[in-house]
């Protein structure tokens, strides 16, 4: 990890339900191990299902991988995470993942995951939404690998 | 105002746009208007648009209006708000509007929009929508009346 | 309470501890009721100990009392208050309180209650401090009486 | 830096003002050396003056930095840091500073860094305080070496 510093790295944030079918776990998974793969680092909401196996995903790829809790308690992390941030602030903390992230993939999600995406786009992020079911102007992909290589394309040229 | 005491009273939010068309505006306005004759209060983020017209309707027909604002400066808020709350928290603030609504009403709204939707239906807030560009499952409605009308039923039923 | 306007009217913080003595317990509400008395309008942390023997106070002298939650659930809110405003944001909805305040009386207290009177200076308020343990340069007073009227004396000249 | 793994690390919060005298900088690029010699990660408010100092001090010895900024911009952030996370929260992101360390050093300081303080007493925190303008039961030190040992020897105790 040493060749490219932290600070050079995009900051990919991958978002989704705490519990989720098998099928999402594995399509997180596949994400985290893609954006590691591409020096990104990657940050999520730090509890389990989707953010837990994106986190897997990264960290056995070699990736750095950043959980911002909603609670005090760090050992509400999961344990796949390098740095732990316990906020204590509740759903006010996704507005800091989005803040902090250079993107955002969205993988499957309901609307705890829309208010992510929401406080994304108004502060002017991208994001590559998986799973499909949300409105037109979200770019969508199909596959894991779709959606990082779409994802970084428009971080480099923006 | 006296004859139900504030604590009993629906807080309802009115969310979108600080710039919004003149339709909008109306609608805004009318919603605002609608909510006070109820006794609702109406809380909003305290700029101009659609908070702005939502909370001069509101304390034009004698209600409470309360914005909560992004910044730390007062003098940012709008002109028909009885309090006003300055966080100086930015987008988070929007989780505050929609942790304190008993129901939200967004009108028109983007993705600034959509993020107070997402919060408040992963906090079990009710919503109904005006115009109509949102997915599916979020109630919609067609006029002022029938928004504020069917939010009250189901406050009142749930 | 009708004669001014809300919005002309000081917001007064009252932080302290959620288990306070006896004393210090007669000291908030006595100093809820002064607030009320200069028509000002009383916000806390809206718990239990000086948070709500304030707003009890403030109450029973015909005051507005606004209560701004650590949590989601209103009902954790003390019996007093007239507006409950839940935040989900633990420690962080002490920043809220002293940015909405004009004027921050801390009564008894300790690291919790340094915590806001830290913000509250930080962003130009004023406060008289009850109970003397701390640092010179924040004003002191021995009674609640005095306390108030100091706090709103700085209030109208600056 | 790989021979103890992130998540193995204490993280010290070093806080103080953007502005400070020669000396006090001086003492905060050493408090930096010192966490980083340790293998502390170092985690500051992310601006200049004692901020900017620490980072440099611990970026230098090869210590991990992290800046959680007020703000929403990245560009605010001072050149020493690793991690660079913008909230747009203002004053509350000094509650996620002092939630996220182990144990807090605030160097010479006024209110803002009192604020931090309070936070970090009233979640278990333990901090140790150069400067000496603070009350008695707060833990102080005369030099950073006595600081940092002090800090380590209570961290590793509890």
């Amino acid at each position: 990890m040493a060749e490219i510093p932290f600070k050079e790295r995009k900051v990919i944030a991958v978002i989704g339900d705490s519990i989720a079918s098998k099928k999402t776990i594995e399509i997180a998974r596949e994400v985290g191990v893609l954006i590691a793969e591409r020096k990104g680092i990657l940050v999520c909401g730090g509890l389990g299902g989707v953010m837990e196996a994106a986190a897997e995903g990264a960290s056995s790829a070699g990736g750095l991988t950043i959980g911002i809790l909603p609670v005090y308690e760090k050992e509400a992390a999961n344990q796949h995470l390098d740095i732990v941030i316990p906020t204590g602030m509740g759903h006010a903390r996704n507005v800091i993942i989005t803040a902090f992230a250079d993107g955002v993939i969205a993988i499957g999600g309901k609307f705890g995951t829309l208010s992510e995406i929401g406080h994304a786009r108004s502060m002017g992020k991208f994001e590559i939404r998986k799973g499909g079911k949300i409105q037109a102007d979200i770019l969508q992909a199909d596959t894991p690998r779709h959606a990082v290589s779409r994802l970084w394309k428009i971080l480099e040229t923006s």
